[in-house]
């Protein structure tokens, strides 16, 4: 019923080169996908993102239902008439911004009652809501509504947690499917994208046995593909790794594995080592909106008193926009004097540093070279600039 | 000495097609110039305005000396260097804003002294010291300081302050051939752009006969070309076509001429029709911030309700990029969102239309037939859209 497929085209050690297909096109994977919040990514254009090679792009439910509403962007013919990105969508389900976000929040077996942070107005997600709202919005992937549980926890809550989400994601699969066979219960939303695929989502915190125990019911339940989610939260990174690498196992070698939210450059090196697939992040953007720029020597802080009469580029061994053409000194000037340019100037080369870290990543898996590839990755990253 | 040279190539009643050499390229005229107040337009970058067929960008001396300093600009090599922006330059003296921004500003013969709106630190502006900036700024094309008056002022007035304007332009164009013979009291500034060319300034308020005077004994000290000052502050628009009427005959056949901070699109084209050659102003970059679109049917203020659920593009008759691929539906949410793209994408159709205004004039007088051109753009624009 779904236009959604997945293949792994090689294999080097864990580490996956795959290709997603979804009804606005194909995705090569490991990939990364620049979050546009609001159906745009902050200070770059969808022409920019073409550019710089941008496949699929995720944008926030829990944002777009508040505003403009996912009524009138299904109105509109769904969120890539709305927005004229014509690449793939995915959604996320809108529950991390309910807790990080609404005011008010209580969560009960039902959903999350929160109130907008923009108005104060009183809502209710829940897992058939968020399913349906997805519907709307026409996202190539929608996930699942989740529990986000705030780290750290003890395993009792943890369980009780991953309990709540499994019956969740029994609800929300279930709403899912009638709503690709009309037999839900009304008022049905308007599906704009009939295409559709649905991901599960996998939690258990920091503890082995529940994310196992997650993993296995998940996909017992039956989705096109499964996240882990509930991670890049405060854990430290080696119990990051730990919980992927513990995960991954447990999720079907066919489908994609996305890390939710995840992460740093070396993050998602060491992500796709353990065999995931998908990426998500603000780093990127968010950084690059304040100043720090992600090179292959480190990370740089163009607000850095030093930079102020450095003619250099930013990353002499980059070739994105930014980097052929304005030096550290114009940037530092951009971002102190509050110019729009900078933010936009200095996320061109965020994004480029991710998404070419991604094409590097599946390069070196397709020549069996991944291993040496992360050692270099990480040996270069280690000489740090030194405003570090 | 300079390598700054003009000519006219066609012309059609007082309207005048020709083409200006700076040492950073040629401009086709009658020309825009988009502000790029610090060193960039706000939200567009210089790959945008190269893609919207700019030709020359105006930046401000005034900006530029408080932050991030001519001396460290100069440093760098110059403007150019330090922005990337490989195309022509015009700086202006940094008055206009000493008298509109600066705090606890007074004037005497000798300058301005006022105080930073940054931090508070003093300063004294001369003649001599904005000849001095930008010849360290390096632009193509410098301008005298001239004496900002307020609007309205009584003919007394106005004609002290045209005598100092006048004062000021000998003082400034003697500063100016100083440095190119490297005769000038030292401390010599850093001479980045050695063809640069200095613009005077027609001042005299709304008086015709002060207009006239100004004209005629700013060309006798004898500038690279000359500007019109002191109007767009506030006159009714016939006074300033007026103004604008009765000074460019007084200025010579084979130099530019530049209205500066003029103006709206109906402006320009009345403008052209008496005689000028060069424009700058704000209004096409900071109204798009503000959500106002300059269209082919007059203006479109975004954020109006009206377009929530508007598929259409802001201009049907717009080939821009923002015209291409964004609805206003999702113009005005981005808009009410906060969103940078709000302003980038604004900003490009903004100063598309005024680019593409320019174009259309100058092809018109090519062909002489700027008056149905004129009268058809003036009817096309009374056809305002319903929400003005």
């Amino acid at each position: 019923m779904t236009a959604f497929s997945f293949s792994v085209t090689h294999t080097d050690g864990r580490a996956r080169r795959g290709r997603m297909s979804t009804p606005h096109g194909e995705v090569d994977t490991p990939a990364f996908m620049p979050v546009g919040t609001q159906g745009a990514v902050k200070g770059v254009t969808h022409r920019d993102l073409e550019s710089l090679g941008a496949e699929i792009l995720l944008s926030n439910t829990y944002h777009l239902y508040l505003r403009p509403g996912d009524d009138l962007i299904a109105r509109r013919g769904g969120l890539h008439a709305f927005t004229g990105w014509s690449k793939p969508f995915l959604t996320d389900s809108g529950g991390y911004q309910v807790f990080s976000l609404a005011a008010r929040r209580t969560i009960d077996e039902e959903g999350a009652h929160f109130r907008s942070h923009l108005d104060g107005s009183a809502h209710l997600l829940t897992p058939e809501k968020a399913t349906d709202i997805q519907a709307q919005l026409g996202s190539d992937i929608a996930m699942v509504l989740d529990e986000c549980l705030a780290h750290p926890a003890d395993e009792a809550a943890a369980r009780q947690s991953m309990e709540r989400t499994l019956r969740w994601a029994q609800r929300a699969r279930a709403r899912f499917l009638a709503l690709s066979d009309k037999s839900g219960h009304p008022p049905l939303p308007i599906v704009t994208n009939p295409g559709q695929a649905q991901f599960g989502i996998v939690q258990g915190s920091i503890y082995p046995d529940l994310r196992d125990e997650s993993a296995r019911r998940t996909v017992e339940i039956g989705f096109e593909a499964y996240a882990i989610g509930g991670l890049s939260v405060g854990e430290p990174s080696d119990v990051m790794y730990d919980m992927v690498d513990r995960s991954t196992p447990c999720l079907p070698e066919g489908r994609p594995r996305y890390l939710m939210g995840t992460g740093t450059p070396e993050d998602l090196v060491e992500a796709v080592a353990r065999g995931i697939d998908l990426f998500d992040c603000v780093l990127p953007t968010r950084n690059a909106r304040n100043g720090q720029l992600f090179t292959s020597e480190g990370r740089l802080n163009i607000k850095n008193a030093r930079y102020a009469e450095d003619d250099r580029p930013p990353d002499p061994a980059c070739g994105c926009y930014t980097c052929r053409t304005c030096s550290r000194a114009y940037l530092r000037h951009l971002y102190m004097a509050g110019e729009i340019n900078s933010s936009t100037l200095n996320t061109l080369h965020n994004l480029n540093f991710y998404l070419d870290t991604l094409r590097r990543i599946r390069d070196a898996i397709v020549f069996r070279r991944f291993e040496s590839f992360r050692r270099e990755f990480h040996q270069s990253l280690s000489r740090q600039l030194q405003d570090q």
